[in-house]
């Protein structure tokens, strides 16, 4: 009983996460439930029409729920008309972590890759730099999502886009065997780090909001001044730091994405394209796999509100696009 | 005496190619050579002063030349003050293809590359499409630059930058395995397959000028008509070749670059991706040869008009930046 | 009581187009259908409340239907509320082709009035391609509209639309009698033939749906991909099939609005302004009729969200701005 | 002896205007006189070297002259060095106007065509307007270029641009009849009027420079500001007033091009492109007929750079492009 | 009870203005009414349910109303349920002028200061054209707001906004001695006074809508006409009224924002920035009004839908934010 | 004999600063030096023609020279053809500080204005902040200009524009009286500090080049770390450094101009605007010193390239617009 796989019709019974909840008056002037219902596969809209006290106050955010429902459509979107609710007991052997949109690798596993990467940074500054931030970040980074809503919003969705970019500048840097792979390897890690305080993320990996200096600094900045601090208390060599900083400022390329500098050095030039391609990639495949084969996708908001094609001999043979390292 | 090696006071003697040549008339009422002298570094102006009217026509674009001179600045560039010039003959032992900014790998090498993989194509409809058009232009394929100033404009760089690309594509299908390796493969390989219509270049690899159709039409609907008419000849199925023609007209991603529609399928989107880091790298490579570690370059136009600057510790350790893949 | 002078309060019995359906569920938790009815003149939202299963079943889009209700007014904009609605039978002796916003003269005779334009073509190359470019669409073109929601998006628009701009053209090269009439009649005829093979329609004239290759490639370049085939087939001078492939690309002018390249010749410039001219006219028509003397009309997207101003002295005299020209 | 057909090596003997002289030293420190000559197909440098005193003062510019000299390249452009100059006389029975780039019918002629379009305005208060600006300003309207670069440079440039502008009018309000023609009429004669006060030009036809007023203000503020106290002291319907005033507002259609109010009428939107299209078929014209059959023209500044390419096969059929309507 | 201190839950038991009305009909088909109150510190939406004919007859727009009803919330905004509403009497002993936004001096206190600035120009050509323009436009420069939604948007906004922008032009000009105080004090007078006639405001100093003189031209072209009418009748100096028209021209800078010419004199450049920081100022301290310290506003859409941040230790010392100049 | 009152056919004999230096060839082939002049009002190119080998060495950059020439014309521009040149000695009794443009007041006074507007902030943690700037850098404060060549390019032309950033600030904050001082002035003091370590500048007070780290982060960034820093070492209060960081980070206003975040405090935003104002007023004090009365200057890159008028009637009565405030 998959969100993503209800249709109008469908009776439902089953646990949900309940997302978000919110109590509300209808234009005949009664009290309702207006719920957001999710699993790892998507999200669903929910009524409770005509509730009781005890409903507004017997549900909080973040919690499991048991569902009974039958599955309408207002306004061209699934909705679920909910019968009975309540919330998840011990009893029920349910899991949160079964409900919450999670990267397809386990975190310690991903963040065991990360740290054989650090290991093969040649540049002992570059290495310092990178071993202690990722140290100090560790507990949020096995979890922090990238994002609020683009991509790689998934419990930790920020490793995960880490450890694939090193995988791909690896491969990359075989190709261009000129680059200097150390320092493509401490922007990859460190470029997007200054997200862990640019938002405040609850430990089930969702990001509840901008932190007051993440709205006021923006991440960029934030990550420029951690690297600057610990390069200096570790007495690193100033044209390295600075090196890294430049690759931070400079990652999202364009001044109106909020860099100032465009790269200066081949390995930020790299870095920003890896970026790119990883993040497209992963919102590219979620995209596809709600869509039928030989059809448009919805419009995609984050890619600049495109529709995709999933053609009809996808994939080639045998592959599965489905799953294919999904939740490995 | 390669070009980039030269210096004000210098004295040269040696030989050059004829880029270009022009008679003119100095402020001062005489007339004299202003050329364009090249070598596999770099480009040089040369003055020959109150020439005779055997130096106007004793000489013409595209041959060798054996010159001896003298290195001055002019406004900032250096100059050639030519003393003694002739055409090189038989007897000089020099070779047109020593002179001439080349790829760094045989042609025949690299096409025999692409051929390989043609043949991992496991679509029937896109390996005929591909196999017939490299077959069609092989011989053009062998030596034309993949454009007129900008990256690649080497001899045999079009070839080049299409076999690099493959590599790269073949590296990131194996972290994205759920992409449609055949559309790849394919489209990389057509992508910039209508610039040998939409430019004339000469065998020694220069683009002598675009061609009405090139100008009217431009490289990227000239690529399309040409799928689209192989494929009805071939008979394949309608899908595939629409989906290659649209990787072809989405590659340049903005309109304002000549693309009147945004990916629509991840290959597309990695085609592009892919053919900005390998032009990218190309000319960064080259911006970066020719500076001093620790020094921004001089403003290189065809990147936005950045300065990159060389690292002072590049490149790792033992490695050859200078050299590495230059020349084969 | 045609839909453009309905106003609150007033009872309304009579025929409409039933354009879509919808069955939904209100927020008190009732089924309810919503239906979008239109006529000649204009379109009005309908609901009929509290609906039974055979009402859910006992329509589809695309019929006629007799309608009994009244006028209400919700968010500012009208509603019919439906007291009785059922599908207009044999006996009702009701036209499907009265209810559809058409072009104001009839097919066979605007399809004449191209062919004439043909004729007066002297080039026998270009007049080869139309030719059998109009006679090929024919069916097609007798009830296409030109847009799904632009400009002469009624049925039979798109020739109402050529025939019009053919009639400019031929005024205009009398001012500019240097012009090449042969290009320009060409390329109007062809300008927006790809459309026919962008969007699918209904032989009402209405258009249901964009094309997967018209997503894709979109209808300037299958344009011009069928000029370039036919062009091939026939034997025709290939300069001028390569000038009526980028009068078709051109001719949206703006890199942003689809045209890669800009006109190079000034039949192509000619072309896009009577383009322009054409449909804006229509626009500027439409909108005003809505409109009160002395009065701007309501924001109309399709013209920048402009307001038009209706001048309270049109028109000159005795002039009939109304019905000038519409529906002949 | 026309200057569009001179070439390197010709000798020449004629008269031409002196359009503009400076007395200049060269990098020699030798004093030479720079010389811009002119005859009615174009401009070309000239270069008095080794100049007396008299030379520098017995000329000034607007003058014709008689010229010996010998024609040369610099820079890839044509150049000539005099070898004799000498302004004309009396006794050379040469005449200014044949000099001067000048429309194509003479400037009475025209100005009665456009009286006739007057008098066809039905909307007594727009021809009380239209009437007194251009009685008022006919002195100047008869040799009044439109521009000091653009379209219409040339000596009653204006007047011949608003008076194609009418017969393009009257002919598109045959197509839309609904179109309020007197308004239409009224805008066109006004659209640029406010140029007489923004340029200073001499009686020769060329613009000297910008006024003061033109400067701060510009020429559509300084026509409407005509209009309005016109309208005032004759007393006329304010709305009619206030129409024109719009249409000459909006009618370079975006802000950055000068019009802060995009067109609200259907009259101020045909006058855009009314206006658009007669300025570019002049400057098309123009760069065309310089050009061979099968080539290419030179970059066109205010054609947005383009090219232009003329067919191999212009014109249609004993057409005779480069003479048709060309100075009557 | 004002308005930005109600909160879910309260009862509510006063006067307000009552702003907007409609009657409208609910999904379940029954009639309330739909209604906008409002008082000095800002609006709530209020509904009347199941109302009778009475209700939609008895009341208007511009009245103070009496009202009982208790406070919702829906889609995350206050609402009003209402109980009892009922036109406020002359025994209520309530005055409108106690529910409208207010700038927060008398408006007879700041046009005198305004016309002590008027005093103080030395040239006797802009105070003559300034004088008479703020006598001619004296009643309604008295309760004129400056625009219908953006910055002070109050009654009489208009009047503060010229009276307070003197006084920072008075103080600026202590900083820049140079500076030709009188073009500055004229030029800010004037800058907006074309808004009177632009839009069309009720006595309770609120905009009702645009004029059609407004719409077609724009209070900047409809102040100039007005300047320069005025100035030809005084028979002021020309170079004069063609600054100050120039003054208003290049207001708002950027074409794009109205100014089809950039400020060509230092009184013009300092006008427009004076302009941005009163109304800049003036939609911050608003906005800020309403948040908690430490914490962001809500997006503001005049301020390009930015949060502000309200600082935790603002003001500095004993000062008083909410109540500093407030009201008066 | 003051550089901006030089006009062709002047003799020259004086002391000029020489500012650059270069040995060329000219198109005759004869080495010649083309040096730029200097004084306070002003630059001029100079060359000696046919120079031997003493003159080449005899030189350097960035010293006083005394000149005997004689004042041409080239291209539109003054050129000073010089006779005789050598270095200024001890006997001239010239000193290099009355040649350099230098800001208007002595550095040690408008530092000791700064001094007290410290001393005027409450708030003790933005105190310590700025003080230990502001003494830290001192040194270069006293010299350094705020640009390589816009804005205040003159010595101490930093300090000058902080100084009267703050007279500006303390004015408008008594307007606006609610505005958090303390921040503004914190603001101003330290919103370009970081120029100081982007860009190198001799002690003459010209720019020499932009530093590495200058030209990777850019000012903003540098300033950002630098506060960052500071107040960690010094225990303030976290969100006043982040305001104060977030000043710097805004004052640019818009991403292009490489802010990536936009003012979200009052403090910021005027900050802006009193930077832009004093910026643009210094700018345009400069172009109309050169400029007639009633003329327009020349175009001025700095102004989006405009020309700027200077009124007949400047200034309004015995002002002094010349040197009213010029060099103290």
């Amino acid at each position: 009983m998959l969100i993503n796989l209800l249709k109008p019709g469908d009776a439902v019974l089953g646990f949900f996460l309940l997302k978000s909840m919110e109590c509300k008056t209808s234009s005949n002037n009664k009290k309702y439930l207006d719920l957001t219902l999710a699993d790892k596969t998507g999200e669903i809209n929910g009524k409770l029409w005509d509730c009781t006290e005890e409903d507004e106050t017997g549900f909080h955010e973040h919690i499991l729920v048991k569902v009974k429902g039958l599955i309408g459509e207002w306004q061209n979107r699934l909705q679920l008309k909910i019968e009975k609710i309540r919330p998840a007991g011990p009893q029920d052997e349910v899991s949160m972590e079964d409900f919450i949109p999670t990267a397809p690798e386990s975190s310690e596993q991903m963040y065991g890759v990360v740290l054989r990467y650090v290991e093969e940074i040649k540049n002992k500054d570059i290495q310092k730099i990178v071993s202690r931030i990722i140290a100090e970040k560790k507990d949020r980074l096995l979890f922090y999502p990238a994002a609020k809503q683009n991509h790689h919003a998934v419990k930790a969705g920020l490793l995960y886009h880490i450890k694939t970019m090193l995988v791909v500048a690896e491969k990359l840097s075989t190709v261009y065997p000129w680059i200097n792979r150390d320092l493509l390897y401490g922007g990859i890690i460190l470029h997007d780090m200054g997200k862990i305080d640019e938002m405040a993320a609850g430990e089930i990996g969702l990001i509840v909001d901008y932190t007051v200096e993440g709205q006021l600094l923006g991440h960029i900045v934030q990550g420029i001044k951690e690297i600057d601090q610990i390069a200096k208390e570790e007495g690193v060599d100033e044209e390295v730091s600075l090196l890294l900083q430049h690759m931070l400022l400079s990652h999202h390329y364009e001044p109106e994405f909020g860099s100032p500098k465009r790269p200066m050095i081949p390995e930020a030039e790299l870095l920003h394209y890896i970026d790119m391609i990883d993040a497209r990639m992963f919102d590219m495949k979620n995209a596809l796999e709600n869509t039928t084969q030989g059809q448009f996708s919805e419009r995609v908001w984050v890619l600049h509100n495109r529709k995709l094609y999933k053609t009809s001999f996808h994939p080639p043979e045998g592959g599965d696009f489905e799953h294919a390292e999904r939740r490995g």
